[in-house]
């Protein structure tokens, strides 16, 4: 660093704007489009090292064994993610700039690139991993270790090895700590006759607001009987099954959306809403990719070698990492079904003042 | 009219804003959103109706027996469906607007509305309808119908009779006339020695690219043979089968493609241009359409009584209206592979001047 | 209504989408981008409605003596003014639309709608005065007023009569309760050596807090010492001048900045945001507008008869409603050199539990 | 370069991903934000390096002394324009992830900058020097000196000693054929009754064209009577004023505008207004850059010691590059009173099929 800051040494421009070769060039077959195609692969991988470097700081704060509801952690953590849902907005669009390499200006130097492919982008792979994608739920799995070095096949194991966002946020919502008050549930009026005849391992709450939501389902609905109770029961046989939101987290993010105007909810329901954003952002750049694959290279294989369009729209499917948080929408009531939180709950889950 | 012109009475905002009724007001349980919920909706229709008025005048404009490339025509084509795909960019962003509305205060009148449903959007569907998509590739033919009045089905049964824009686009490919002036092709240059071996009733063009196009294929890649051969040929078995794109149209739109550098190529390739981009936004459209409705209702039934998310899946893979386009590019070559054109074809191709 | 609930009869589409009348058609001199223009203009109108629609409802929370911080008041006010801040990017957005109409197409059928002008628009000026911009802040005073009928300026004057955001956002401010309870401010740590010297008006905190603002300006910036005093002192010879925010509201929110990570402040700095972000939306319409007037219509003047480009450019840089809000970023410090609060302040600024 | 291709190693990711060096991790006082800080700035600068690529190619292209209509030089140029436009409105989206970063976030390492400055990167100002931004013609000319190395200096001086995208466009449009070929002018229909007392040095078309605006205008407008003759006379008084384009390129970009239909004529227009989306971009950018900087550091002067806002604000107005092209918009008329071209013309503009 010399004595002065200066612009141009401070963001290593020397550097990046020197990273750019064409292999159309180097093979003596100048294509122009080629550094379009570097320079937006470039910046999305800037971009992914910004939202890894986000996501990390973000897994830091929510691994501590209990978060300080008067810290300002919470706020940073949602400050984050909206970040990052900010930044995929960008990258979304930026398919757009991509769009402008007509099929014919890409096949110009699309050879020249075998079998190099964006399969081999390491860092949106551990970025999927740090959120929560579980390599069992990876579409293709040989085929995506197949295409990487041992070095980068261990990074990404590394970070599937770690605690995800998806598995922190699970354990935050298991220590919430309200239901286990018994303060706040003893003026807790309920309208459930035959208390006998409850699930008596159930919380009074949710025996109240089971039979509420039963009530609120039209005839067609009534399968979502028993999905209520594989979703919310620790009993359900489901519990041992492929799911990454345990009944008591699932319990305590409806919680969290059905009572979100209580000050101690407003944030919580703020992290559930960005990563649900993240997800959405996730999903919608995977689907435009997957038609701008189409559109550029039809039914023609990938560079990798990877059957193009087709590995895309299965991975699309199969990759929503938050889809058990959506899926809660399902469990709703109309606000004025509500059961009424007693006062002392109420004063719980207020501000000292 | 009164004497003098007037903003508000130029646009009948008396009407306008004034056409707005909550349920929830109507039955005195008043729901804040659902104002936001018509507010959208009407937009919507606005905006379905603007690119209804711009699909009726460019296939007005195509159902011409002749268009003379010397007129505005083309170009006002190019020009009307490029607007529509704008407008599909604001449609596609305007569901943020939607999603400031949680699950919860849909909830609050979601239930009012039944069963009325967007699927009763007869706009929507006449304009799939006049852009191309058939009855019989609909997906949930039967549930559409049930939804509707008559007098709307009436409308999109109509829609579905007329000349579609993808029905008018393939007249108008195979209409294209270099291919059978013989001066054109008098000094075209091939390399395919045996031209008695050659499909003779294939042109000398297509005998040419087809040799072309097969050395170019990765080994893998060799199953596109036969799908050549399908697209292109005139004695394919596919003929009769379910396409919308005769092989000559196909091979019309290949050619557009290949030689968009020439000057009456241009506007033509800006047409095929045009119609993918509105095949993609109709597309994203759908997708974040059936995202949000997933994020809102979650596994309830439409207000309609559909299977919601599930329904609106299905349709996403089905509703490709210009998918025959879009595949053509499996069968391009590299620019430097490309046979050259003769000179007479090459003044055919050009300006006058 | 009929018996049923439908998609057609609740939205009123057949008032909506039969309101579009061309003058071109009338003066049997058919213009095809005529009805482009009338739809989007309706659609802006719709979306007025909308906005008009929250902020009064923000506007209705915001006029009660005192907002309890235990309801979710202020999480609904963030929320709607939010939703404002996506419908003005949609509004932005927007004139995408408006921007495909050439300016030759504009020419078809401009001259048909003297005088008729978007100035007319009294639900937009109705929303300006809403939210705060005030009669003798606005550019071109008399000229608004000959456009308009007399029922609409009653509509905008009595808007502007009412108490707006802004004033309504001054007042709760102003009511921060946490400088006059002496609890908080007991154990609070002070560098500023001879107090004897500080002004005696002024609370022990912002004694503090100007002597470290003071010490963290740049040589250059030595004129912002006036500038401090003048904006938050109560002896402010600028008290009296034309200022939305009083000194006492300017120090809560500077507050509110400085420490937003405590949970109490955590609402009001998103309020605060968004009141910014509603601005610089706005304040990005009425640039782009200006951009498009300029290429549509040069330096022809409007059909209104408003100098056009000249007039929007002078209101652009007039109708920032919320700038004093936006300079007090001027006043932060980083947040190593920031005032520790008390204990005691912490617990007042917390949750209960 | 390994024996094959790799992604990693083709976008040459080890130098990209290493080259983020926080000041304030340096310092030993880490600020989160500033690593955004750095990536967002690297992609703004990666995409200033494409920019200049694709215009660097253009103006490769204009330069040459004729450009040959049938050549596909032309679609190539408003091809890579529109990319530039493309890509614009991705760097104006980006604005909103920096927008990320609050004030409080920024001041935590903003002071470990100076005398850094975003006035540094010399690429824009390259960019704009090739587009067409003339030294003279910039705000704050020593300040933007006195802030560069002389390296940079150079670089930007030699890029403004060569031909900008402006003058070439200048010097295309003048050499417009169609006016100084007499058999087009022939059978060319004029209304003006005594041709003797015409301008005489006026060409027949532009009599014609100046008499049949100077009746379209409204009374209110008869000043534009003297602008005209001064943009489009070669007598002007205006002509050695500072003025980019002669009265001989206003004169065919005029024609240009108002008979796009002809086929020649087509890609012309399309160039004009490629070049006017650029602008609009450029300027949009700017205006909310601005903005941004104002949210964010208020009334504090920029780390390069710039009046910040002021001097941004000063560079909006003066830095539009093409605004004499957009100015022109001012002396269009009604379709419906054009001068008829003469079927020679006609021919002319044609294609030879």
């Amino acid at each position: 660093m010399p004595n002065e800051m200066n612009y141009i040494d401070y963001l290593r421009l020397n550097e990046i704007l020197n990273a750019q070769f064409p292999e159309s060039d180097r093979q003596g077959k100048s294509a122009h489009d080629e550094m379009l195609f570097i320079v937006i692969h470039q910046t999305y991988e800037l971009w992914f090292k910004q939202l890894l470097y986000e996501v990390e700081s973000v897994n830091v704060i929510m691994q501590k064994p209990a978060l300080n509801d008067n810290s300002p952690e919470l706020q940073t953590v949602v400050h984050r993610l909206s970040r990052c849902t900010t930044i995929l907005k960008v990258l979304v669009h930026q398919i757009d700039i991509m769009e402008t390499m007509t099929p014919m200006d890409f096949l110009d130097f699309r050879d020249m690139l075998r079998p190099a492919s964006g399969f081999q982008s390491w860092q949106f792979k551990k970025l999927e991993a740090w959120l929560g994608l579980k390599y069992q739920h990876r579409h293709g799995q040989e085929y995506y270790i197949s295409q990487l070095k041992q070095e980068q096949i261990d990074i990404i194991k590394k970070a599937e090895s770690e605690k995800s966002l998806l598995e922190l946020v699970n354990k935050w919502l298991e220590r919430t700590p309200f239901f286990n008050e018994e303060m706040n549930w003893k003026n807790f009026q309920t309208t459930v006759n035959n208390r006998a005849n409850s699930d008596t391992t159930q919380h009074i709450f949710w025996t109240e607001y089971r039979h509420r939501y039963f009530e609120s389902l039209a005839s067609e609905e009534k399968s979502n009987y028993d999905l209520f109770d594989e979703v919310f029961s620790d009993d359900s046989k489901n519990k041992n099954a492929e799911r990454s939101l345990s009944p008591a987290a699932c319990r305590a993010a409806l919680f969290i959306m059905l009572y979100r105007g209580y000050p101690v909810l407003q944030l919580p329901f703020q992290v559930l809403t960005q990563l649900l954003e993240i997800d959405e952002q996730l999903s919608t750049w995977r689907y435009r990719h997957m038609n701008m694959v189409h559109r550029t290279i039809g039914k023609r294989i990938g560079t990798g070698g990877s059957s193009g369009r087709d590995y895309l729209k299965s991975a699309l499917d199969k990759h929503y990492i938050f889809k058990e948080i959506a899926q809660l929408t399902s469990f709703l009531i109309e606000r004025r079904r509500l059961p009424s939180l007693s006062r002392e709950m109420g004063s719980r889950l207020g501000f000292a003042g």
